[in-house]
């Protein structure tokens, strides 16, 4: 991009820069930014729609704040590409959500202005309450803000937080970035029924019946009447102004404020201005438009919230060539096939119709498909509900956000023994979102509960076979898992077959070594025998289909004939896939079969594409043959009991 | 007791026969079920103040509607034993808590009128939703009924399921049973900053001005004025009609009703008649005492919350004889003494500041103790803001609640590397709370996530080293867990040392056997090796105080002089302590060593006292014995590969 087209923001490395400009420059800057905002992302892909919503709310936060040591929280992060450019990161825009590059999250290694980390929904207010607390504790005199969609909002964690903040009455911020539309779910921008709230207030029967009294009296005092009715109609404002969505926010003990055009950069800073010394906690809304500026992005907001990228004047994305279906839609296409042939099927999704894939039930039939808003526990509790009731919940919930509802899964369903069907898109490495989002550690967090059958399939076709399989199934709660992206393309079968829990297979035979891998770790550990057989090592490729229960016959077998076994997953080496195959060796007492366990590490993996994070951590073709070789050289001429620490 | 004390009460034995008798005998059968209650609870301990304060509201709920076809949805089931005496359970409820008795709380399997089991809080609305939205799909008729203690409505699961049913607009009702305290927390009757709403609003700035308005208008009408301040008055009537608790209630769709007095049963029936065939969601606001109908409960509502057996006269409960501390209290004033002595160091509980010791601190060092309310999900992430800003926050809560952290844990602490110490009561199986409370599972979630620190002490001692510990570490997250109940009574030493993270001790010498045991299930270990020695087998016991990081060379060491070990946990076998140790073998390519896990099984451990479940578990000092010897005689004269299934 051409520097010249952007004369102010050039000069505007960090916000003490924006500072020093005078009032009446900031909508040039607004303008700017929003335009080098376009033109970045058309180029690199990222979360767009939000922060072209919030490009004014941050150059007005940077404007009268004294940022870093004032502290800007940013809830979800989708909203922090215009923070981004106004904190000394312009220049480094282009790399946004690519290895090594910038996040496309807030992340506080990367900027001392992101003051906490955030990919999920609803933890600015509890961060900034305890950023707040802390303040106090420590006798300083900084400003806390929080920035909070409307969306995220409904995560009851934010509510759990403003109830704490109302009654700790310490001095802070949340504004209330309300694009009108629950983040992630524009197909129901009505999803939260506080939307609802002022005409609701408007038609309850006591305040209808107030107003009504208040004519009735009025109209019998004659001469009075016309101006009594100005009374009346000045009483009636009175009570609206009373009424207003602040009242939810007076309730839970913020001093309530807006709403205001979100747009008007100077009117803005006239508000932060003027709220920023008030004492006790402080709620702003501002209303904003999701893509304003870019009317591709105005107009289709959902498709334009998170993009690859794509043509600046048309807005079309930028297709990759050839590429099977996704994962989700292959979910969300048989969804609807099983809904139609099972009246007692039904789908679940938190704020996500079109992440997982949901939108097509959605669409066929609108009554067997709910979406609870981004509120997983509630919506696990809720499915849970409905299994007592004899109908198959479908939860279809991404595996990094299912971590919210873990207690849940626990608690309301497998104590229960509940028959609900939890569908994992995004298991594993989900690229460019990073470590926020990866689903590192499903295959552990759910294993370890009682009774949960946890599977994942090795392609489009076992996927469609295991969501029949857990709709079947009946006897409990029900897991699978799969990653973000496209599909394999192997030819799909119309017809479903159930598969026997707890089988898995033998997908090509060897002698050397056994790969004991597990969804698309299959596929993969097909080509790294490929690999190997080039180099005259036989490896064998089991797809175990089960991380729960465990083929615990199967790996009898294998230990029968391989002294040297390796497993293959996706998941964090503790307590996963590794960990089973180990304690079904233990419990059948067979021992002295080396066993390599390969996964991803105890850390949080950055971002990047997925190929490239698989790559980086051996876990594509290449990567596993490679560690299988390396595993099997380390044997050679090794005893039982011979130490070799890798 | 003397059946002829409750002679209406005998003639029920399902709310069949409740609905049988006259609106007017229904106080008398209040006043037997209390009694009955009073009676029973004395005996045999349990929940009580919860039970005392919705006596009236279970038997009016039944009397209205007619269950089981009806749904009644209770949340969290302290409230319950009201409900259990009058669906069938009387006869029992002297076996309540006890192994083989009564649930302390709801049950399915228990009861066809314990729709949905509970012992976490804010479940009840997203399953009485769930169960609504089914019937609905199902054209079925039936009513639902979630009945909802205000300390519940401060977890934002509740939040979230209103929000949702309120955009749905089906058919329910919710019965907020306000006792004006969160539950489990007297010492913040206030807790809930709702409470204040009523003050708040009437002293609101614009309400104020509207009401200037009024009186100013109406003072300059001269003879008319009397009468229009009589207006005025209806008028602010009106205002404060529509600006009550229930405008929060309202602004989430339902219909507000109440407050009423929830202790009259007369008047309950009739409001419930009201509101039965209402459409939409409803909610009734009613306003109970805990503990009432028994002066010293009414009295001490916390003290008197969860009871041990006591006296019926006085309320005095009756002392086990010699009891050593409980870990909760060595905790709770360890931690006064390490707040004083590092001045960030600061306790934070949700909503549990008894259960969990903190009210040592909360007396001592008020303004370093927060209480979030039930909202561990607000409460991690208010504790990782506060890490943000140098701080060492100690988040004390139960096992089985943090889980509803998981998520908060995992992506605002440990990917953040935030120094937050976790501490986790009630680790392991807790009792007479039965499975929604046992601390089953925290081994293996917290081991999952990455960088995470996992730590159990053996005894008091290394509980307060392990506290100190922790707050010293500085490096990232870090967790420890141990029981419920009296610690060992091991004498104390005052000062603190600072243990090496990741390493055991070896606490027993032995040649036959090693027993790698965590927690409390050292000493028992101790025990099993003393029963071990009797027999002839040296078992050499091993305190590995870190499931993570594990202690690898001492697992290498054991692995060199010991070809059988058996790992001891009051954990899940998947992914605890035990998958650790075969990790670590793997990882250090050592093989043939036979590991024998033993831990709690992959099912729901039922009710009982600890040491009953312990014993039939085979996790105390006999049991593990038990274990042991068959564990050696089935690897006696096997080679390394021979098969023996156990």
């Amino acid at each position: 991009m051409d520097s010249s087209q952007y004369p102010i923001l050039d000069t505007i490395d960090s916000p003490a820069d924006l500072r020093t400009l005078e009032l009446k420059n900031l909508r040039a800057v607004c303008a700017e930014v929003r335009e080098f905002l376009i033109d970045c992302v058309s180029k690199t892909g990222g979360h767009f729609g939000a922060g072209l919503g919030a490009v004014e709310l941050a150059v007005a936060l940077h404007y009268v704040f004294n940022t870093p040591e004032d502290k800007l929280v940013w809830d979800t992060g989708h909203q922090a590409y215009p923070h981004k450019i106004l904190t000394g990161r312009k220049d480094r825009m282009h790399t946004i959500r690519q290895l090594g590059g910038l996040s496309g999250f807030l992340k506080r290694s990367e900027s001392e202005y992101d003051v906490f980390g955030a990919g999920h929904a609803s933890t600015a207010i509890s961060a900034a309450l305890g950023i707040t607390v802390a303040r106090d504790l420590a006798g300083k005199e900084f400003k806390v803000v929080a920035i909070v969609g409307d969306g995220s909002l409904t995560g009851g964690m934010a509510y759990e937080a403003m109830n704490n903040a109302g009654l700790l009455k310490k001095d802070m911020i949340v504004i209330l970035n309300d694009n009108r539309m629950v983040s992630l779910s524009s197909l129901n921008p009505t999803l939260w029924s506080l939307h609802d709230y002022f005409s609701e207030v408007l038609t309850h029967p006591t305040y209808n019946k107030f107003k009504a009294n208040v004519w009735d009296l009025t109209g019998k005092l004659d001469n009075f009447g016309d101006r009594l009715r100005v009374v009346a109609q000045k009483l009636e404002k009175g009570v609206k102004a009373v009424v207003t969505p602040g009242m939810l926010f007076e309730a839970l003990g913020f001093r309530y404020f807006g709403p205001f055009n979100g747009h008007n950069v100077v009117k803005l800073v006239e508000i932060l201005r003027h709220v920023k010394d008030l004492k006790g906690p402080i709620l702003l809304h501002t209303i904003t438009q999701k893509g304003k500026g870019y009317p591709p992005a105005e107009k289709e907001a959902t498709r334009l919230h998170g993009v690859t990228p794509f043509d600046k004047i048309t807005g079309v994305m930028h297709k990759t060539p050839n590429e099977a279906p996704a994962y989700t839609k292959i979910f969300g296409q048989a969804m609807v096939e099983i809904c139609k042939m099972n009246p007692k099927v039904v789908g679940i999704t938190a704020a996500m119709p079109d992440g997982t894939g949901l939108t097509f039930l959605q669409k066929e039939m609108p009554e067997r498909f709910f979406d609870v808003g981004i509120a997983e526990q509630h919506g696990v509790t809720f499915a849970a509900g409905m299994a007592t009731e004899g109908y198959i919940p479908v939860a279809a919930i991404y595996s990094t956000f299912l971590q919210r509802a873990f207690d849940q899964v626990v608690h309301d369903v497998a104590l229960q023994g509940l028959h609900v069907v939890f569908v994992l898109d995004r298991g594993g490495l989900v690229g460019a979102d990073g470590p926020t989002h990866h689903g590192a550690l499903d295959l552990s967090y759910l294993r370890c509960i009682q009774g949960m059958v946890v599977m994942a399939p090795k392609d489009e076709q076992e996927l469609r076979d295991m969501l029949y399989t857990a709709v079947e199934y009946k006897m409990g709660p029900i897991a699978l898992r799969y990653p973000r992206g496209s599909a394999l393309g192997v030819p799909l079968r119309k017809e479903f077959r159930r598969l026997d829990i707890g089988k898995g297979e033998i997908v090509r035979r060897g002698k050397d070594v056994a790969l004991l891998a597990i969804g698309n770790m299959v596929p993969y550990s097909l080509q790294a025998a490929e690999l190997l057989a080039a180099d005259g090592l036989e490896a064998e490729v089991v797809n175990m289909r089960f991380v729960k229960p465990l083929d615990d016959e199967l790996v009898r077998d294998l230990a029968s004939r391989f002294d040297s076994m390796m497993t293959v997953e996706d998941n964090t080496i503790h307590g996963g896939l590794g960990s089973a195959v180990l304690e079904s060796l233990s419990k059948q007492q067979i021992h002295g079969v080396a066993v390599r366990l390969h996964g991803l590490p105890d850390a949080f993996v950055d971002h990047g594409t997925p190929e490239e994070l698989h790559h980086l951590h051996k876990l594509d073709g290449q990567g596993i043959a490679e560690v299988a070789r390396s595993f099997l050289s380390s044997r050679k001429g090794l005893s039982a009991f011979e130490l070799v620490t890798t």
